[in-house]
């Protein structure tokens, strides 16, 4: 895919995830931003574990916002769009869109169940501000010379 | 308290909160948050379980952002304050801050973990908007008769 | 299937899965067996939300075992055996197997994970003991008129 | 303490503990069971962090196992009892009992929750097996010339 495509991950609400209002717990949504995030690196053409265990680089959360629109129930099957919305060699902004879709012969139609982004920078592992290595760049659609 | 004095929550990182990275991981700020949140409500003198036990009334998340500035670590004593920013009878917003506080005889300075917010709305145990019970609005430090 | 049928899920690692040992923290193990079971019963014919939405009936965990063989890592693909060893229309027994797989292409064998087994009774909502209704019996293998 | 003394934890449940049962998702026992045992380090005289930190020394879980006998529920104030039933340079286990107990002024018996017991080995940090440190044997009542 193109660094700008989005790449689409579908999760499978768990039991486990839900909370005693009978929906899923809001801190989930994070977590399912990240599943779809590393969905996200292995469309663009690499595996986000080799970047950690091959090259040393971590890519770690700085910021994160979320909109609760609609909830998600066990057993749903939430679709995540995602999309690189800023790049360069030091850090990266993902954006997340999430929808429940109804199931084959279900009827009914998607229903928005949250919004948000991500904010990240690169690190190393002894999580100081590292440098995305070069050959990494173009899967993120990071021009090889970046005016820095 | 009064209902814009500054609540503080103290919670001892677990193990099972910590990542690959070696920090913790991010989605439990959030889990941190609710917890300084039911704390924040025994501190303003009611429990919030009752709130949901006796009144039927939820306070469901409707948007949350955080910003994280230093990783938080197993077994760190981590000290959360809690304010209410705004409140009516349809919807509060908290801001919390968070900082690693060293024990007795460890020395070091506190630092700032985290900064975030939440946005909530009452529901009733349908999930459809309710108005929270006038006995607990003084609580809030929300005005008896509130202009809508 | 047939009730003693075993059933295949595969879960991929998730990263906040991990702790800073570097491997899955040993209780996610439980929400894997957890998405096994709802997989098996989807093997065997029926969804376990409807069981819950439609009839009332709640699959509770009254006993849990788990042995840990070798570690499960981020990202790798596992693969859990379901299979029902006990069921009578009060109670249920699962049996787990946990394996490692490499991805096409890795090289290398599958690896075990581990093993381990749940033990359920069936509840109403009010948590009190009822009896798994006589439609859903032969999914699970049970004679339609057991001897109690 | 002595080694085969019983240390005693207090957990406050949390609301993204709970499942949409409306009580406390049975794989949170053992977080639980984590955040007691490593107060009975506390109260054993070392904290389980600096094990890890200074030594390089991981108490790996190899197995554990859980009884669900009563449910606990959001806000409950859990009691873990724990206690080290088998230890020696290469291994040990530690035995818990869980109960919710009223707080004050709110009357009624404390309540068992569940039982579980869970083994361990001491890996390094390459998970390899290693052997717990002279120092910290004592700690544990192993005798410092142990028959192997």
């Amino acid at each position: 895919m193109t660094h700008n495509a989005c790449s689409l991950t579908h999760i499978r609400a768990r039991y486990a995830e839900t909370d005693q209002m009978g929906v899923v717990h809001h801190a989930n949504y994070l977590i399912w931003m990240e599943v779809a995030r590393v969905d996200y690196c292995r469309d663009a053409g690499f595996r986000y574990r080799d970047l950690e265990n091959q090259h040393g680089i971590l890519l770690v959360v700085t910021e994160v916002d979320c909109r609760y629109l609609s909830p998600a129930r066990y057993d749903d099957d939430i679709e995540i769009a995602t999309v690189l919305t800023r790049a360069n060699h030091r850090a990266v902004t993902f954006q997340y869109e999430m929808r429940s879709v109804p199931g084959p012969g279900e009827g009914g139609k998607a229903r928005r169940i949250a919004t948000g982004h991500t904010g990240h920078m690169f690190l190393n592992r002894e999580l100081r501000p590292a440098s995305l290595p070069a050959e990494f760049r173009s899967l993120f659609g990071i021009p090889e010379r970046q005016p820095q």
